[in-house]
């Protein structure tokens, strides 16, 4: 991999805040002194929105070795895009809308395959939080074999205002859930439809669940008690998909 | 993990042979010379139908550079059931047989998702031939998330007289392929059914793909030409399931 995946040092920091290179997060130390330079990357990341993480040094020296000066900056490998700026265009060009929204999905190689999965489908936009994502890094557009480079990624600050905003745009949030008293084959997703993906550990927060007009519940007939995420994902969209080639 | 993938040497080999462990396959230098021991190596694994590949002693030092004296057994984390063995109690017990037959997939992450998801959709067998199967490991078994322990994992010599014996007994046979001009959603899978699912890296094996009484391909609506193997495995695993359950 060509690919660099962060960048270290508060020039080079300020430096890639005020390029073209699009910015995961920031790691800065705690107890860091304020430097006018450490004031710089805070102000430009502020500008760009771009969530910076206090964290003791041990997490920081645990990225890299080399003299860090208690700022690293993750590189996306992929740009993000505003949801706002997505949503209007698919309604213009006539789409039927259909997103994926994950809530803390972090292994890399999940949310990797789900991206190659959701380009295969259809889906218009992946949806992410700005905490608690995983890190878009060369893994994981090499585990989405490309997908990365062909659907919008969108990383928004606030889920739940994000799922007001899905909805007063006239799409259904379907959340995957095994607490669902309703299959997912009982589920209408031929309408505008974000489907909503939790973590593999402990599924959709609650302050999210709460939002999702449906709950659906992926059929298990064995003893496992959940699938794999990427799996799970994969089985959800491609029903929303067999139902609107139904429609078709 | 407590789990040893391995064993190596003359002596502790032939002590495997004759335990109750599962041998998954053994490897045995080129130009060994034949001993005492290791003619007692070639007559247990005859009589227990395990696969002895003949590979340069450079194969052998990359699993481990301890004194191997050019034979390394590797165990399975599960034992294997003969599919002879599985077919008539399946029919016995009134179940609508649903197997899975994987033509080399060989990645150990990707085979655990399958047998992971398989054991959720209520499949009762996962097949596997010989020769190019993913090693079944302890990693297998952890990406499994145990499912591995609960359904049956069966190693055929010849995948073309499996396909045979299952299309006697009954069953139809499902191909996933790209190369089809049904889409999945056209193929009735209420009855009994084996899925066939290929390599990621050149699908079926066309002695085996001409075996298929349906070829079945996933609608891909992007520019990514295929689905992860897993997630491809899981939309049509859980395609027949969303079928058998409007029959029920």
């Amino acid at each position: 991999m060509t690919q660099k995946d962060f960048v270290f040092g508060l020039q080079s920091v300020v430096e890639t805040l005020k390029s073209d290179q699009t910015i995961d997060r920031i790691l800065v130390q705690q107890e860091l002194s304020t430097s006018t330079k450490m004031q710089e990357v805070n102000r430009l990341a502020k500008d760009k929105r771009i969530f910076i993480s206090k964290v003791p040094l041990a997490k920081l020296n645990r990225v890299t070795m080399k003299n860090h000066q208690g700022v690293i900056a993750f590189i996306s490998a992929v740009p993000f895009i505003p949801l706002s700026h997505v949503v209007p265009g698919i309604f213009e060009q006539g789409l039927n809308p259909l997103f994926v929204i994950l809530d803390r999905i972090t292994d890399v190689r999940n949310f990797g395959a789900i991206c190659r999965t959701a380009e295969c489908a259809g889906v218009q936009a992946v949806i992410l939080p700005q905490r608690g994502a995983a890190q878009i890094n060369s893994d994981a557009l090499k585990t989405s074999s490309g997908a990365l480079n062909h659907i919008p990624v969108c990383k928004e600050e606030d889920l739940r205002q994000t799922l007001d905003y899905l909805r007063q745009s006239g799409l259904q949030i379907v959340a995957c859930t095994e607490k669902a008293a309703q299959s997912l084959y009982e589920i209408d997703m031929t309408g505008p439809t974000a489907i909503l993906m939790g973590s593999e550990e402990d599924g959709i927060s609650p302050n999210l669940l709460e939002k999702a007009d449906f709950r659906a519940k992926i059929p298990l007939l064995g003893k496992i008690a959940s699938l794999n995420v990427s799996v799970a994902a994969g089985v959800v969209m491609y029903e929303a998909l067999r139902q609107r080639i139904g429609e078709a």
